[in-house]
């Protein structure tokens, strides 16, 4: 786990979309960031306390986190010279950049040098075990897909917020980069070999209390050629008790696939169903979570209106509506 | 690739089980091997010349390959003497064992003082791409199973065999440490990372002549839940044509989940069936490979035939009956 509370670093981001990841913090885990840290230039502002790096110590920070992607996947001389300094000063560093921080000579012999630990959460950090496929207390949710990104991760952290709110147990369990920097752990699962795919998941997924629900953030799609071994695997060491399709209606083609159409809703249902009762008799399908990004309000109401007509189930977009719906799904199940 | 023909070292193995992969070798590809080299107390012989390392580069060998498990994980003294004789005097050496060659200090040196190589097949010597799901020219064919262990390999060089014997172009693909030392090369895919398992699995069966077969080694089952990711990336990865159906049926549970049945025939060849379908419309079950050994000659054939009426589909033994009637089935497809 890193530590938290964390200062967020948004170094010289050209823009907004550019500092995604520290904004996923900022929205869904406020509680674990103190502030902003922007060197000049800096585009982008997730509406933190900008903070130097002795000020984010005095604030309670424990952990410097890259909430940003770097240009061109070089870690800059100016970033540098800034993450260098935050090691001498106390803070561990985290990362969810593709180009690792232990990879640079001069960042691994600081933290060396200070005791600090360099987290880089694109790879595992456990020896994750094989599957051993057994029932575990607790309940668990998993969001499956007709794609790869169409909102699996914000699917299942609006869902955990609603249950939360409502005095329900749960916990978002993160199995990407993204996820696990906003909450402080996780499974990169896309980066873990695969005879322990399932077993991480397990991992993750511990016994927990009879009323506790993991919220398990799904990978691509059982329908997806690239990716569909890594989203078998999310079911059969998840064993959900619940899934929740997430889909996108706009897209053309499956992501990356140009030639392949997306399934239906019908046959996403179908193959996941299929392969999750497998793994455990009793999960059902709750719920829809459509991505309307794309869509006019207007547009997106009657889009969902007819897919849960047609599905028979709860349909929400939990960006524009709230994962509430979904939230009394699980709550029922 | 590796190098061949071979030298099979046989090392102390204490009986022929532990030389299960020089057997296999021997057995699959004996104009592979030029001889074997045994030490003291070798309690194995898989029906080779014995050789020394001298009499094996005299008989033209590239590679000592190490064809037995070794006791307790650990490579021992007295074999670690032979493997860097075997260096110096100009031999590479490949090796399926769990610890690597490569992380014993004194091997790395001596391959690298003498300019040899050390092949650890247990793991990816390739950066495997994403899979593109594209469809490729050639046929291929996967052996699934309701089980791990239950004779895909064995089924997938047994048809190679038959189908070579026949004037078909035909090539078996290994997918497992042992494949790869019987042949020489192919991906152990339990070792891949998760994002690349299926693109591995493409890079292993690329554009091939049209009345080509790919004999694609499977692993695991898509109901076992320790695997399931892994076969499945396979039937995506490898886009079969055709599918043929491995079992083994005095197995009370599946392997290491003694909790969970095995699936039914039906029940395995709907699921592969469902997924495969998916990746290629056109792709048929073209028979059924029943592994026997645990059934007397009565039995046996008496529940292939069964087996036979119930799946309507060719049942057989390859280990007892040879690997025809699978061979003819592909060749009507």
């Amino acid at each position: 786990m890193i530590e938290t509370p964390y200062l967020l670093f948004l170094g010289d981001a050209p823009d907004q979309l550019a500092a995604k990841v520290a904004q996923g913090i900022k929205d869904w885990r406020p509680e674990n960031s103190v502030g902003q840290l922007r060197l000049e230039g800096c585009g982008a502002d997730v509406g933190l306390t900008d903070m130097t790096l002795e000020e984010g110590l005095a604030a309670g920070a424990k952990t410097l986190v890259i909430g940003v992607a770097n240009r061109g996947g070089v870690i800059s001389d100016k970033w540098k010279a800034v993450l260098i300094e935050a090691l001498e000063a106390g803070y561990d560093i985290a990362s969810g950049l593709h180009n690792l921080l232990r990879d640079e000579g001069d960042l691994a012999a600081a933290a060396m040098a200070h005791g600090r630990t360099l987290f880089d959460v694109r790879i595992p950090s456990v020896a994750y075990p094989i599957a051993n496929g057994e029932a575990r207390t607790g309940k668990r949710c998993l969001a499956v897909g007709t794609d790869c990104s169409v909102g699996k991760m914000y699917t299942a952290m609006a869902v955990e917020k609603s249950m939360v709110e409502r005095g329900m147990k749960a916990t978002f369990r993160a199995t990407g980069q993204t996820g696990i920097l906003i909450t402080g752990g996780g499974v990169p699962l896309d980066a873990v070999i695969a005879d322990f795919m399932a077993g991480s998941i397990e991992y993750l997924t511990p016994d927990n209390d009879d009323d506790h629900w993991d919220l398990i953030e799904g990978q691509g799609s059982l329908h997806h050629m690239s990716y569909s071994g890594v989203s078998l695997a999310l079911i059969h060491g998840g064993r959900p008790d619940a899934l929740i399709l997430c889909h996108e209606p706009t897209r053309t083609h499956m992501r990356g696939l140009p030639h392949r159409d997306l399934p239906s809703l019908e046959q996403a249902r179908d193959t996941a169903m299929t392969m999750a009762l497998d793994a455990n008799p009793n999960v059902k399908m709750v719920g829809i979570s459509v991505n309307t990004q794309h869509l006019n309000e207007e547009d997106a109401l009657a889009y969902l209106a007819k897919v849960e007509a047609e599905m028979g189930l709860p349909t929400v977009d939990p960006f524009r509506q709230g994962a509430d719906r979904l939230a009394e799904a699980l709550a029922a199940v």
